[in-house]
């Protein structure tokens, strides 16, 4: 086993990790930019080194750096957390070339996965199915025309340039391709000054559902269920729940089954999750694999009752996984806190916290670095704490979330607390009838 | 369901209570001494009745501001919660007979259960094994040592007017019999001007080992596995942890056993705790029944992922229970911390909190209604939080512990923190091996 881990990351999860490591008698060494020397993690840390200023391209994202420190302290592996360089394949190769275990995916997975067309090709390889399209660029309409007759209608034009939902059709029947065709050829010319368009089978209200698998060292790999992350706004996840309430014990078997299939083609080590998008029939369609581990790990902690970082800790030292596959047996839903007004368009509120009180009790989890005093800086992640609760129904972890969001005081800062109380009050998010869809009609209440 | 459920009581079983109201869509009411105005059951519940002053007899034990209280504000219900009225058969009694409903037990359980020897003479009946021992008070010399004969060595000899170990003596072979109860009638009749002797089996290396139980109105009970409370203070319970590292299968079964044969004999209804002494044979004797919720609930709840006041409620309401037993598939450990110094003999510590900062993150659980700047009144217990953690092994959880201790920061007062740490790596414990008197002999490292 490590002797010592140093966590290549800041906030809740370098926290969240040193959790782990103490609870597993190895030793933690925290590293930290200027602007976060007051922060739990570096606390908490039996260690901890500076690595830089405020800025991340010159404190967390500095390679070479971080390398150091882990030199300096004697660290025999590396937690990259998630977001920064954890999926990054050169900074998986260099620790590798420092003989520091990366506790997360090699260089060639990360290239494999991280990669959009490769991630595609190879799940098509794999077995798993993806969302149908072209194959690359559509030479002529009659290609178009040809290619949706196949995949069946509604499909996407996208260009290939396209951004921003520019050069981008929906289109819903033969009789209307050319026109879409024509005008996002038109509009992808004026704004990209390139017209070469591909197409995509339009996934009808979509949802957004990933699937949680660890792979050990030896080839195997089990999941433990999903987690429904369609609650989003710009592509940021707000909320998450495990079960999915759209889910089926067949589609589950289904996704799982897929996911399983993804990670032991790949020969996937460690925690991962495949991200599907499902459409409104229950056919799913692999998005993308995050090599590493999630924002929304804990709510499937709270549900299979074991420790998903101990687990990757366990993997990257070269343990066996049991390989058995889970079904959730309780209901988990988390709410991410961030420093932000949702009054005001969710703009960043960053500043000092001048009282904190954290909610409590049974069924009731709160992972956070943040405590009364503390000043967010300005520079990272507006995250601040995650809110999980826990029960027997969704209806009671609905309730419980209530409850404790209710008893949660933070003064200083502006949260999405008052967000996550309206929205566990919205009569379409209670009935469990959402899609990605979802925030682009939510209004805040006053 | 009930509509509104007044609190009897206070501090952190008072806003555990609140909390599953909240959850369950019930209105709540709390209650006040002019020394809690300032609790957090206060703020947290919908309504708050000031019940009269500090000392307790003119306010938590004041039954008729209580029903005052549940009047005014229209409960349907009372909630007890633990020590204060919560085995008070008058007030159970009184709740009755003004229509409203006690959430706990009748006043004929109260009362059947509430005194030792009613208590004794009732489970000897059920066929619950209880500490063998002379019916009542011996005679002569020679009915001891008849009865000594009868129910083998080792025995313990008492002195019916005793007290403070006055008047006891433990004789552990034949020949030493006459002496010990010479030795102790002279000593009791020195002492308390009585000479009168009744004699039990002495229970070796006795472990306190209860196990919780639920009965419904229909006669039915189920038992939800034990908690060993072993590690007690002048029978101040300290920590509390599920499963018993001294239990099997069969003792488990054995007990659960009887403790539903115990409840189901006397159709006890609720939440109950039926307390046994199990001795280094793993034989097991019934001590005596809590017709109430316990303290150390939570560590129940997070083994069988249910919350034990809402079924309370539910079985007050005329709910059936399911009727299933529960093994533990966790490991749970509870540490109360009191506003005690336990390097100054546990001496109460009570004052202004000025710094707190709960820990968090997988696997931990706090209960507790204090918060930065809360003054802790010196007229009640000095209990301020129960700080849980749960997890896969027994290893596992007391590292859980260890780590959630140590980020547990309470400034201003003294409190029961560094025990705890010391507890958690004391060999013996960790070894699992422990019984009621290993306090005895535990000292306060610097």
């Amino acid at each position: 086993m490590f002797k010592k881990i140093l966590i290549a990351n800041r906030g809740e999860i370098a926290l969240r990790v040193i959790r782990t490591c103490k609870e597993m008698g190895i030793k933690s060494v925290a590293v930290y930019s200027t602007a976060d020397a007051d922060s739990l993690h570096v606390k908490f840390a039996d260690e901890a080194v500076c690595i830089g200023p405020a800025p991340s391209s010159e404190s967390y994202l500095k390679i070479s750096n971080i390398i150091s420190a882990a030199e300096i302290t004697n660290a025999d592996a590396i937690h990259p957390g998630y977001g920064f360089l954890s999926e990054n394949a050169k900074f998986s190769k260099i620790c590798e070339e420092h003989n520091i275990k990366f506790i997360g995916a090699s260089a060639e997975m990360i290239n494999r996965m991280g990669d959009k067309a490769s991630a595609r090709a190879t799940m098509i390889e794999a077995g798993v199915p993806v969302v149908p399209g072209s194959d690359g660029v559509l030479d002529t309409y009659e290609d178009a025309e040809k290619l949706a007759e196949e995949m069946g209608y509604p499909v996407m034009l996208k260009a290939t340039s396209g951004g921003g939902g520019k050069g981008m059709r929906a289109v819903w029947e033969q009789e209307s391709l050319r026109k879409g065709w024509d005008d996002a050829r038109q509009e992808s010319m004026a704004s990209f000054n390139d017209d070469t368009m591909y197409m995509e089978k339009l996934i009808q209200e979509p949802r957004h559902i990933e699937i949680q698998v660890v792979g050990d060292s030896y080839g195997k790999a089990c999941h433990l269920s999903e987690r429904d992350c369609s609650v989003q706004r710009r592509h940021q996840k707000l909320t998450e729940e495990v079960p999915s309430p759209f889910m089926t014990k067949k589609l589950r078997k289904d996704m799982g089954e897929a996911a399983v299939k993804a990670a032991e083609y790949i020969k996937y080590e460690g925690a991962g999750t495949v991200e599907f998008l499902v459409d409104k029939h229950r056919n799913f369609y692999f998005m993308e694999m995050n090599t590493r581990i999630q924002v929304e790990h804990p709510i499937t902690e709270q549900v299979i009752d074991f420790d998903l970082i101990r687990e990757q800790i366990l993997v990257a030292a070269g343990v066996p996984i049991s390989g058995k596959n889970y079904e959730p047996k309780l209901h988990s839903i988390e709410c991410r806190i961030n420093a932000e007004d949702p009054h005001n368009g969710f703009r960043p509120s960053p500043g000092r916290i001048e009282t904190l009180h954290a909610p409590g009790g049974h069924g009731v989890r709160l992972d956070t670095h943040v405590y009364a005093g503390y000043s967010i800086p300005p520079n990272y992640d507006s995250m601040i704490a995650k809110l999980i609760t826990t029960a027997q129904t969704r209806e009671e972890a609905i309730n419980k979330m209530k409850r404790a969001l209710d008893e949660f005081v933070i003064e200083g800062i502006k949260t999405t607390i008052p967000f996550h109380r309206q929205l566990m009050d919205n009569p379409d998010y209670v009935a469990g009838n959402y899609t990605t869809k979802f925030m682009e009609d939510f209004e805040m209440q006053a």
